[in-house]
């Protein structure tokens, strides 16, 4: 039998205890869609945007929760994925396709991120993200993206490792 | 001025509050080190092992966390990483490299995760983990990785998405 417990209830976040594990999990979203976005002329689209859990500015790929909008529980993790390249980026897909789903941090957190790949790109926006959002976006070309990760790091960003599995995907679509 | 509240402290992770944020931070490790093995006949290594959090079976890169051994709290996270792979799947390495660090769950936690290639890999024992751990040990052929992947998804493990940063850095090796 197993002993689960919430230790701490919050706005965003519970924290559960389960056999003498702790880890957490969210409490208004189901699941995180992450966009790996490639244009026709072979640049990949990436953001940055200060995160206060780190203090930093942070090199991502455009994302956002599933199912975090009141009224809109329901909504699929595509259509999340379209959304928020959109806001966070101004770019519209003409695809968007599945790649992976998984726990990020199966330790600690029940997280999943879904990947998908959005090509068919058209820029019909500044981006930027939302009210509460203030993202930079950056077009890299895809033959470079290895080294200017790098110098995003020299430069004192820090670098989601998923990117590197976006670079994966994009360069995949490639060949 | 920022406001910033510890709302739960645990054993393994604290919940905090910052300026309306939510996210968690470890309290008893200060890294995550993840190895990327790949051996001399192009093999990659990975586990597969039960996350509580997820009641699921995970496929992942053979990890640990770093400064987690009480009277081993300034241990290198290279050393880490050798252990850990050692410990998990019973191989050697040669060499360890570093290959990116960052946050892979910026949004909630504080988490970094540093990614270390290692080769010239030798199998010295049998892995599985130490006491607390039952982990299953698989020896991928690189080229296959990504149908691989796949299948063991079907079957119904979690894959994390860190494995596909994986292999972008073990295909690269190979180039």
């Amino acid at each position: 039998m197993q002993d689960t417990a919430i230790r701490y209830q919050g706005r965003f976040l519970r924290l559960i205890e389960r056999d003498g594990w702790e880890y957490i999990e969210r409490t208004n979203a189901s699941a995180v869609a992450v966009v790996v976005a490639v244009t026709d002329d072979d640049h990949w689209i990436l953001i940055e945007q200060h995160r206060p859990p780190l203090g930093q500015a942070v090199i991502e790929m455009p994302a956002g929760l599933v199912a975090d909008i009141v009224g809109a529980e329901d909504e699929d993790a595509v259509e999340a994925a379209r959304r928020e390249l959109l806001e966070e980026t101004g770019y519209a897909a003409a695809e968007i396709s599945f790649l992976t789903a998984g726990p990020p941090s199966a330790g600690q957190s029940t997280e999943i991120v879904s990947l998908y790949l959005a090509t068919g790109l058209r820029r019909v926006g500044e981006g930027g993200g939302d009210a509460s959002e203030d993202i930079i976006v950056h077009r890299v070309p895809l033959d470079d993206a290895d080294a200017w990760l790098a110098d995003k790091a020299a430069e004192g960003c820090a670098i989601d490792p998923k990117n590197y599995a976006g670079l994966y995907f994009a360069r995949r679509l490639r060949k």
